[in-house]
């Protein structure tokens, strides 16, 4: 049971999540209203306890939250907003309003953030900017190079085999999140053809 | 705002996230001392407002949730626990109390949970046993093929080269998802390994 009652008013625990970086952005409670206004607009509502009144994130600080889903607990007293905020969502300017944890984020998502901030603060000297503006031949080549050092770490000695893949395995897959950049490919795109090919079938099982 | 004070008790709203997945499992409610457990024990403890008790999870179910750390939101008032779940989370005998949302998962997890599930039923025809179990030279080979079908998107007629790279980066990820699981590479290593390259360093950018 997590409902609160508060003056004669039946409130929700809402926890926000980003869909891209499946980060937790804040947690708040919602009424009935807000949860309606929610569906209906796609944009974030809250009951403020404090104010004893409806609350559309964003009317003051201008960074909204648009809510791609709303997802009920199993007794349907709790509920969870799959979003995408429009700026910093904490009042402290910060993404979220919980203290940074870094390995809670979406692996890929860190790296197309760092991409991101590569375009957003250019420095004449970036390699992230070399391979996303120059030729595309060269950001190609360094997708067969890092395969080939992957494969290498395969063979690697016993003891550094582990490490070595891992070190392999973000050079392959930082380079593969500038391709999706270059190429405006989403994590969101990725993720539901990854989904959609994850569908059981016990009868026949194909490469996924 | 987010406490509430129910029978002369302070109790604070608690979101757990699963730190592999990124799925939030649960929500529900703490006092200081079942926060104060939860910190010393690495077990996740709440208190049930039903019962008015402090509350261990799993003692009834048997499945218990390991809590690798409390975060605090903003105003110290509502937390998240980062946590990995012992087996289903919900009394439903879901994983989590929120209904399936397909694509608020790692995506690179979702990958690997395929993976485990052919090693958990496994079927003499499978592709990814025989990726785990056979010559390890037919899996690097095909991290070579995949990242080479990679390149070819790339150079896809232009109306193509969206999907053509989804579809062969899906591809690359998931042979890479192999190799992970071959060698015992956890999605946290790989986390780690990229948010430890992921510092900001205003005065250099070298390769991520």
């Amino acid at each position: 049971m997590a409902r609160v009652i508060e003056n004669g008013k039946v409130l929700y625990p809402i926890t926000v999540q980003d869909t891209a970086t499946l980060q937790i952005l804040m947690s708040a409670f919602a009424d009935d209203q807000a949860l309606e206004l929610t569906r209906t607009t796609g944009l974030a509502h809250f009951y403020s306890r404090s104010r004893k009144a409806l609350w559309r994130k964003g009317d003051t600080s201008g960074h909204r939250i648009y809510v791609s889903q709303v997802v009920s607990d199993c007794d349907q007293d709790s509920f969870l907003y799959l979003a995408r905020p429009e700026g910093p969502v904490c009042h402290l300017g910060t993404t979220s309003c919980f203290a940074e944890t870094p390995t809670a984020i979406n692996p890929l998502a860190k790296l197309q953030s760092y991409v991101e901030q590569s375009v957003i603060h250019p420095r004449p000297e970036s390699y992230t900017m070399s391979l996303l503006q120059g030729d595309l031949e060269r950001l190609v080549k360094k997708i067969g190079e890092e395969a080939i050092e992957v494969i290498t770490a395969a063979y690697a000695p016993q003891e550094q085999q582990q490490s070595a893949l891992i070190w392999e395995s973000v050079d392959l897959l930082y380079h593969l999140t500038v391709v999706w950049a270059r190429f405006g490919i989403t994590l969101d795109a990725l993720m539901t053809e990854i989904v959609r090919r994850h569908q059981p079938n016990p009868s026949s099982e194909s490469e996924p």
